[in-house]
């Protein structure tokens, strides 16, 4: 039997957004996102539970305008080395999906149900990920990730 | 016999801008456009109806700025939910040409009597549209298109 | 006897910018240079007389800051109708080189003694290019068309 | 036997940030970084001194506030036509990596113990270097620099 997913996590740099952020001499100020995204969200929102997580302090308060405000999913800030743990107390990892970029991110896509990587993530995180999007951060990658999630798991 | 069009109406985001956009702790502040475009429209400009439509409710003052006050071209805000409705209750679908880029654009781009793409346009899009400009949103798209609707339609 | 240019000309948006522009809710309020252009300038300055045109009126103020009182050198606004006309009155075409990008630019990039287009440049302009650089604008152009002519008429 | 390097110096435009800068009429006010890099700096801090070096002084402001302010490594101006004679008076180049882009970076990347240069760097500078990376500036080239550094010398 197939087992069915109950947890969608997504990363928030360089997954949901492009990664690139902004300093002015007053220090970070903008991220850059980009179009498609929410629209993969929408489709998949009924089927299970969405929520980010984000090791970034700094521009928290970006992303949590972004993610939490405008957007209406929940975001938590876990630091990397404190994310696995994080992801173990708090979700059942044997029906989490998680979608992330970075260096340290390949060990919890190992860990999870279903890793997810978008197409210009680190090589370490491509490599662990179960899925990798045909398109890059920013440029269609969730919602890419989230047909995938629809078409394999729900349909 | 040849019908010639009589509208193109065309996307904001990922079709007139690059699709990316910029948050700031306050939210949505910046969209990003590029070069080429306006030279484009104004080639064609007297030969059709030239319109815009957007689903970018929170990004709407930025595109009204855009498109309205500076390009000085007509906006409308229609969900992605309600757009072919609305076409059909504003405009003869048989002489329109519509460009767009998203996944919800696909129906209308094969509704409409001539669609066109972006490059970068998600390949839901590119699928069902008749003409795929050679550059990407942002980078002479709708210059693209301008001078595809200008041999094609009006030479 | 092979000419010496006497005048390097150079447009604003798309060769020493990346052509790409950011509106605000208030208007084009940034445009995005980058790296390694105003090294290759200062490498050609004593050659030859180096000036910039520029068709944005809306952008007028950003590209003045940059290459007049940032980087020192002289900024003309003349519309893209206008330009030939106005190098003809002011320049010697016979020894002027021009760097351009856009639609319009390809009968001027014809008519002067050298024209140089960015390898993102419309491909109107490329055509009529007697160099086409390697890099793309705000990526190198710029120096890339300076170390050409360096090597190509002053060494 | 190998050396055991002891410094790793670098540059901060097109190194750490994406090269890209955003002007407004008020001037140099935004530039661009992105992810991964700071991961891979925390991954080699304690094996050996890292420090930047930077030429723009009219963005120093900015470069500061990102990398003493917010990563906490030291930054120093030094235009490109002092910054040998800076190196040799203040580091062992016998023992120091360089990272560094520009067409003026050549001949430090040459003279020091090991260069290294992003993907996108000048092709000057890439000619000198010892490593490439795989990524571009602010995609990662800064994290992929340090696991180099770490597998090659303090593995």
């Amino acid at each position: 039997m197939l087992f069915i997913p109950t947890n969608f996590i997504l990363d928030v740099d360089g997954v949901l957004s492009t990664g690139r952020f902004f300093y002015s001499s007053e220090g970070k100020i903008l991220k850059e996102f980009g179009p498609h995204d929410s629209d993969g969200l929408k489709l998949i929102q009924d089927d299970l539970n969405i929520s980010f997580v984000t090791a970034d302090e700094r521009g928290f308060e970006i992303s949590e305008k972004r993610v939490v405000y405008d957007m209406g999913y929940s975001l938590e800030l876990v630091k990397e080395k404190d994310r696995l743990d994080f992801f173990v107390a708090n979700y059942d990892l044997e029906t989490t999906i998680y979608m992330a970029d970075g260096y340290h991110d390949a060990l919890i896509l190992e860990a999870c149900y279903f890793g997810i990587a978008p197409n210009n993530a680190r090589v370490e995180a491509k490599r662990m990920a179960d899925f990798v999007t045909p398109s890059n951060a920013g440029e269609g990658a969730v919602l890419d990730a989230c047909l995938y999630i629809k078409e394999t798991f729900f349909d």
